[in-house]
């Protein structure tokens, strides 16, 4: 497809390889310089129905250093709500009314597509349920390039509660896009054994992958998408953790990621904070950036 | 009262002729052209005491566009509503602040006019109970007026709730001031006959209005002001849903209207975003650039 | 500390005098004069814990009018509350984001200063608990200091629940760095003795004081941080409220101030608003051009 025709970006898989190039290389560029404001006199409408501190302030800020006029919705003042409206219309409202793009977070899985259909400008997912979350799948991977150049023949571990990850979905679709080799970590109900296919592997124990992999991506149990915990979190802490041993376990220039917000002393403990391979900020620092890009590209296209 | 005088907008019929006119022009006008940031430098606070999706984003994207500092209170923000403050004292604290545009929605009648009282700057009233809601009537007029030119000697139906609707009453003062005949159609609960008077017609059965209109305006059904239904919503699909059928008995070159959010099923079915005539895209798009015409109005005069 | 280097403003007492004199300057600049958008590109993220209606508006107005990027979070939207996440590292994310200000307010007493020791930018505090709102206190000084040229030798009278009052506590501390003398009045449970030290004394009639101050600052009772009454409301608006007996006490040229908001019948009278020296409006104008000064100080230095 090509980039000027994108509308909407629901899953980081729909990317073709030119759109991920053509995003990283305006994510420099505008981490370079004062941008220019090149979304100027287009309305941006954020609609978060979860909630969320980072995602919704990376977006509001990305917009604004670009010129954009933002508007954002939440859930109680929406009058559809109590008015029998339907999403649908409310979205097809926001059309008519020259909104330019949608962002959208939902507890509800391919939500932001439904409302792509009756929108006439551009959806961004920024998270639906468990199924994507493309714009941080984008700078896990722009935050990796900026360390290692490029991806291919790399081995990076995604640790956890993948099964509910929208982050774990968005990220493995871009890894194995970009050729490198992806290790999935965690119990069984965390990892299920289909999730080995082509060049994704699973593992059960932590230990034995660390030794071997460029980077590990650390993911937070999902509580709120959990009816139950597949394991106890003594065992989970025992077996995954990221503490100073298994730090120990890395090569030396091993990078460690995570999407945020973290538990300490859950999935990782406070001597990741020390890791001179800890990425987390630099994540934050690119996701604005990313995300210009990602609006920018939509927008004003190639 | 001449136009540079004109302090605030609380219902239709408040405006001069004249001043209609010159609303109607700078709409015009701001949807030919990109418009220059006429409010720049100019506090806009809006207060919705009652959730909005399409007022609420147009009024911010009218704000914007005109390049206005925009701060959205919600109700939940407001301290006075811990601290024992009354909202006129807010209000004229606001007005302390050098707040120039006060634009407000609130379930209780006549509750905009009364903060206007307190208030130095313009307020815009953007709803108040059933009442008023002033920039949908001039939307509405000013979407007639693109395909008819004049309303002179046209007749237009509005149809359901009108009783408890805000929209209908001040929409009905706009025909009657551009000098459209003026049909009102519904059950005696929704349409009382004392509304008959002048130019103002009221009608029991659509059926036998819709040959003869050249505009079919439609009504939700306001429910979160109702305490019982005077009609069964089964009664009312079958003599007032505006279907197939029925628009088959419109003149071909007939319009419909619905200030949103609708219903579908109730009040229209889906065949109505299939008739040529059906303009509620145009409202919608309408209602910024309409707004933004009225803020220039008040905040820079003719 | 030289101005360059100050990192945030948690407290009025850690302003050098020389300051204080800056802000105040430019706070008369900013005046006089449509201000340099000197915000331009400078995200401020605003996050109120507490409801508020004329310091949030009037920091929005400020950031708005210096023509920076302006979030803000209400704690409904933070996901850190349901996602486990401490607020320390949400504040971490905030600067790795590239946040430059945050103003935040909040019910527990230093909280803002611990949230200053995580954040890369500058922290403003907008109220903690009754501990301290600097720039309430830096717009009351100013207002002051618009009458009286100096504050040397002068007598302010503070009346009230000055132990639960962060404003009270703020102000205290400047009037006494610009060498007036303080005069608190109130009951033994608003004004323990103990507050009497140096220039600062504590009367428990107010009748014997006003006609002795230049200045009046009244202090509304903060019902929502007590949990007893340490005086009947009766007894306290015979003993204490400011009506016509007791303003005609006062100096022909004497001041009356109020942070807002005000409760009218409790510590004032409607008398109030119609004595010439009532500057309740020239406090809140002034708290928008204060806050620019504020901002402007801390982001772009001397």
């Amino acid at each position: 497809m090509p980039l000027r025709t994108r509308r909407s970006l629901i899953d980081l898989d729909d990317l073709a390889i030119e759109e991920l190039d053509e995003i990283f290389s305006r994510t420099a560029a505008f981490e370079e310089r004062r941008p220019e404001p090149r979304l100027a006199h287009t309305a941006c409408v954020n609609i978060f129905f979860e909630p969320s501190t980072r995602t919704f302030t990376s977006f509001n800020l990305a917009q604004l250093r670009l010129g954009a006029d933002v508007v954002n919705l939440t859930p109680t003042d929406m009058s559809y709500l109590t008015k029998g409206e339907s999403i649908e219309d409310t979205v097809l409202t926001l059309s008519a009314m020259g909104v330019a793009v949608l962002v959208v977070r939902h507890p509800v899985e391919h939500y932001p597509e439904q409302l792509a259909k009756h929108f006439d400008g551009h959806v961004v997912n920024a998270g639906d349920g468990a199924h994507a979350h493309p714009t941080q799948g984008l700078l896990d991977l722009y935050t990796l390039l900026q360390d290692f150049g490029s991806l291919h023949g790399r081995c990076i571990a995604i640790v956890g509660d993948v099964l509910h990850s929208r982050v774990a979905h968005s990220v493995m679709a871009g890894l194995r896009r970009l050729e490198s080799d992806v290790v999935l970590v965690g119990p069984n109900g965390f990892v299920p054994s289909e999730y080995a296919t082509g060049g994704v592997r699973v593992e059960r124990e932590l230990d034995a992958v660390l030794p071997e992999v460029d980077a590990v991506m650390l993911l937070r149990i999902q509580r709120e998408r959990l009816t139950t915990m597949p394991i106890a979190q003594d065992d989970y802490v025992a077996r995954y953790r990221l503490d100073a041993r298994r730090l120990s376990l890395l090569k030396s220039d091993a990078l460690v990621l995570h999407p945020g917000p973290y538990n300490r002393g859950v999935e990782l403990d406070d001597s990741v904070f020390r890791f001179p391979g800890w990425r987390y900020r630099q994540q934050v620092l690119h996701g604005v950036s990313v995300r210009m890009a990602v609006l920018d590209l939509l927008v004003n296209g190639t």
